[in-house]
């Protein structure tokens, strides 16, 4: 019997080239395709969430497929991560991805089209000294960041805006860039922490967004300048792109109503 | 003229196939010496105080070289450093080495012989669940440790004994095995921290004293029976072998007089 699977999947992400097959390369997708193609006994195609690229992390990755598989639901996490985690090596390129979860949906679901809003982290380390221990794990900022300076910078991203400004120079001329964040917060005071929560995200939007507000928290923009950012449509007014290894894609929120659905979970009421 | 050069060196140790160099593979020692060589324009040949194995970290490794350069001591460690963190990859294979401090010493100092005690750190993640993100970075221990039974059997550790029982298979036979221990203690619950400080360690003896200590805290070695198992000399009654990504140089301890030496740092008076 068909079946449709949504997976949640964590990962590290400094040893892939990204969440997406790349031929000749480690990708999140490859692996576990790899691994559940074992499992499953036939080839699998992951529609994935989000694209996370190289050096970003996840902490809810979803991912859906869909076949006649042998393998009863509740034992396919176990199954595959069995071979996700095997060959350990020194090298540590094992061991960096994990399926924390599988769950059955109706036919026709697409974890990515399905997705009624995402949650992602960006993490900052704002010390003078470098930590070896954390260069991948979050984007180390040197001089002493103006947290309060960010948080009003932050309050003025909040809303339904074109965002264009913060779109990666590449991205679709021709789709609308009309988004919705629904919160952004910033917490922690060395340990940095911004957490977004948006419908979707333009390419590299969230880590154009860590990065103006780190150069709002530097001085170098002022936070009521957010709005005329924003109102210019154009990249080159927003700040720079923050490094991919402080981003980590959080949670992913779908139109549930056995939980209550997504605005339930996100407490947007 | 001549120059004799300690340096404190901090490395996460997940990429490298240990302190020591060997052909053909990636050595926190042939990495170093390959940034002095370019820094100080010729072939150095570095003294560590430690032999760490592959997966194993250092917050305060200790080598030392001698030479005539013409680079001034105070500026070795950003030069280096600076080669040492270019060419940065999103495979993480960069950045993971940091030379902290250089200062001189007279000649003949050598960095491993003169060493009077070191300080290791071995850290347990006693959670049910992993956490792919610290992998790397601390043992993973899934049921519950009893920390007081570990603390009870840490105590038997300390002092001037024959530690043959703690040395993996393959150590020098001939060469004697008595170490003193003059500190071993367990910080935290969850995030559980052993601290051991020492004259030398044998081979292994320090993941083998952690193996040998989650195995009190699991209740598979009674706290008491430690003594009989040091009496025996036996490596066969100890634990296991803890995994090397929980194990941390911490410290080398030299004879400074100017610092008040070994026993002042250390705390030991």
């Amino acid at each position: 019997m068909e079946r449709n699977i949504l997976l949640t999947i964590e990962y590290d992400g400094t040893n892939f080239c990204g969440w997406q097959k790349q031929p000749g390369r480690r990708s999140v997708q490859g692996e576990i395709e790899r691994a559940l193609g074992t499992v499953c006994g036939r080839e699998v195609k992951l529609n994935g969430a989000s694209r996370t690229d190289a050096g970003v992390h996840a902490y809810g990755q979803r991912a859906s497929f869909e076949g006649g598989f042998g393998i009863p639901t509740c034992r396919i996490a176990v199954a595959a991560n069995n071979i996700l985690s095997g060959g350990k090596n020194s090298l540590g390129a094992a061991g960096d991805v994990r399926i924390t979860a599988a769950e059955e949906k109706p036919l026709g679901f697409h974890a990515r089209f399905d997705a009624k809003a995402k949650k992602y982290v960006y993490k900052i380390r704002n010390e003078s000294e470098a930590d070896i221990f954390k260069r991948n794990y979050a984007y180390q900022v040197v001089k002493p960041l103006n947290i309060g300076a960010m948080e009003d910078a932050a309050k003025l991203i909040v809303g339904t805006k074109d965002f264009k400004c913060f779109q990666a120079a590449g991205g679709d001329e021709k789709r609308t860039t009309v988004r919705t964040v629904y919160s952004l917060g910033i917490t922690g005071v060395r340990d940095v922490q911004i957490e977004i929560v948006g419908d979707a995200f333009l390419y590299n939007m969230v880590r154009i967004i860590a990065g103006t507000l780190v150069e709002a928290g530097l001085g170098k923009i002022r936070p009521s300048a957010i709005a005329s950012i924003i109102a210019s449509v154009d990249r080159q007014n927003a700040g720079h792109t923050a490094p991919p290894q402080g981003l980590y894609l959080a949670e992913v929120y779908y139109d549930d109503l056995e939980t209550g659905g997504f605005y339930g979970q996100a407490g947007l009421g």
